[in-house]
């Protein structure tokens, strides 16, 4: 059975939420869940029948969300160091962690090392379309890019569309503003022109096309990705605060929020990221999958099954061999 | 009373809803519409008592949406073209197009000239947020910035915010991924250490602020504008396809919807782009708004009492008096 390290009390909300999906999970799939942190505080959370997926790794302390990244790799009675320390000695085969995700990200990349030929790894996430879902990538690791990035960001981004979505011919596209291979700024004109390389390129794509389903794979830099992926949230956001102050003005309307509860219901949980788990860090050796800090168990036990999948998988491989043919 | 040009033909949709959108604006406030087209298709739509506000200004091209911006300079007899030269020659205090926006664009820089220490003009657009809206430019003028044109952004829309939507100490911020101080690309760092200068500068904002009320004026470069604005564009679109879907499953829920149909059309309301009117292009001498392709008459309407406001101020002359200051 496949050993997952879980950082178990990096999270915003402390260790409830994560050993919470640990549990949710073990109860659909088995595997050994290697709980970093102070196994005292962990132990009483686990029911007796999964006592024996379970071990623990001691790890005293918690890298907090105020801290610099860069302080991390000093920072070696973390969870989150000593869980990625697991996967370096070939304890784990991957790690899950609702911690600071600049410092999984450093660790992961100084530690673990990137694959050959990719010079920085992305942090890749799903946002749901009308259809299914748009992998974007990268949404946070590299504020400035250089054309290489952006198109080892594709090939990854297209790996992982066919290994983990099972998608076998994936739409990829490069994030602009505007359709035509002219629009763009410098970076994604020059970047427009090396990717016609990969035969999945279809072109630019523009940020509504993220969620009409036109497209299965979008690549940007990760300020762009952040940016778009936090304007999207505010914007859902905003749109149910607005609606729910209209209806709370008349008793008709509240009725009507009534009869609608169970399809506004299937549309929050369409549009809830908890749903899709965590983000892998791809371009990375082994496999890191990087959860919300304000993670919920459902959100937990997802990337959970990312990380097993991942790992189960054969995609780094596949990652290195596909960029040494355009080498 | 202000003359206004109005473009009466380059829109995606003709001269319907652009010659409508003229005739709603003078059933609330007189002003002479100049309508620059071809007056034997126009002048049929006026109706009698309007007359007397309407001239014509004789252009019979139209300058499509296909051609690529740098030609409009030679099709001297372009709806645009002929508009443009009516504020040029002093016929005219502002021109209101529906038609080709880099055209438009690049008409208005040329031939009007950048204000005063304006190195590049922006294009300034609203969008709602939950309390009112919030300006945010550039939004598809410079697709690559430079920190001072990011600097002159956070100036011209500043005292937009206070000369025409009335804020007397608007909040002013820069897109970033994260509102430290210390999150950003390199433009971005660098801008925000000069943008400190400006007295109502808060810092860095994150995409949410936009939808949160927490800002009114956001600073960004014209690739990010763009990208935010088709992104966001694209989630509500989503949200409510996916809602109908949903609604569509049962009969229950189409009650629902039925009752809250009065809430749906206040949201869609609010956020429909069309009550915003057009996006007012900042830094060049004079006043250009340039209307969504796709505006119907009440998006033209509302352009023109944009136009007839920005027209009406002082706005320019203090926007050069402000960036005097720190020159």
């Amino acid at each position: 059975m496949i050993n997952i390290a879980i950082d178990a009390m990096g999270g915003d909300f402390g260790e409830k939420p994560i050993v919470e999906g640990v549990i949710q999970a073990l109860s659909i799939k088995p595997f050994n869940a290697i709980l970093v942190g102070q196994s005292e505080i962990l132990k009483p959370l686990i029911p007796q029948h999964l006592e024996k997926y379970i071990r623990y790794e001691e790890a005293n302390e918690i890298f907090s969300m105020e801290e610099s990244a860069t302080e991390v790799l000093k920072r070696k009675e973390t969870t989150i160091y000593k869980a990625i320390e697991l996967v370096k000695e070939g304890k784990a085969k991957a790690v899950v962690s609702a911690g600071h995700s600049g410092a999984t990200m450093s660790l992961a990349t100084l530690k673990l090392g990137r694959l050959k030929n990719i010079s920085r790894p992305a942090i890749a996430t799903l946002m749901p379309n009308i259809k299914t879902n748009t992998l974007i990538l990268d949404v946070g690791a590299n504020t400035d890019c250089k054309v290489e990035n952006l198109f080892q960001f594709a090939i990854m981004g297209e790996i992982y569309a066919k290994e983990i979505m099972n998608i076998q011919k994936p739409k990829i596209a490069l994030l602009s503003n505007g359709e035509e291979e002219s629009k763009g700024n410098e970076l994604t004109k020059e970047a427009h022109q090396i990717m016609k390389k990969i035969p999945n390129f279809i072109g630019n794509a523009e940020g509504r096309d993220i969620f009409n389903g036109s497209i299965d794979v979008l690549v940007c830099d990760g300020f762009n990705g952040n940016i778009i992926l936090k304007s999207c949230e505010g914007v859902a956001t905003a749109i149910f605060q607005i609606l729910k102050s209209e209806i709370k003005k008349s008793l008709i309307s509240k009725l009507g929020a009534l009869l609608l509860k169970n399809s506004f219901y299937k549309l929050k949980k369409r549009i809830d990221w908890q749903e899709y788990g965590g983000a892998p860090l791809l371009g990375i050796n082994d496999c890191v999958i990087i959860s919300h800090g304000k993670s919920d168990s459902r959100a937990i036990k997802n990337a959970i099954f990312q990380a097993i999948k991942f790992s189960e998988s054969n995609i780094n491989q596949v990652i290195e061999n596909e960029l040494s043919k355009y080498s």
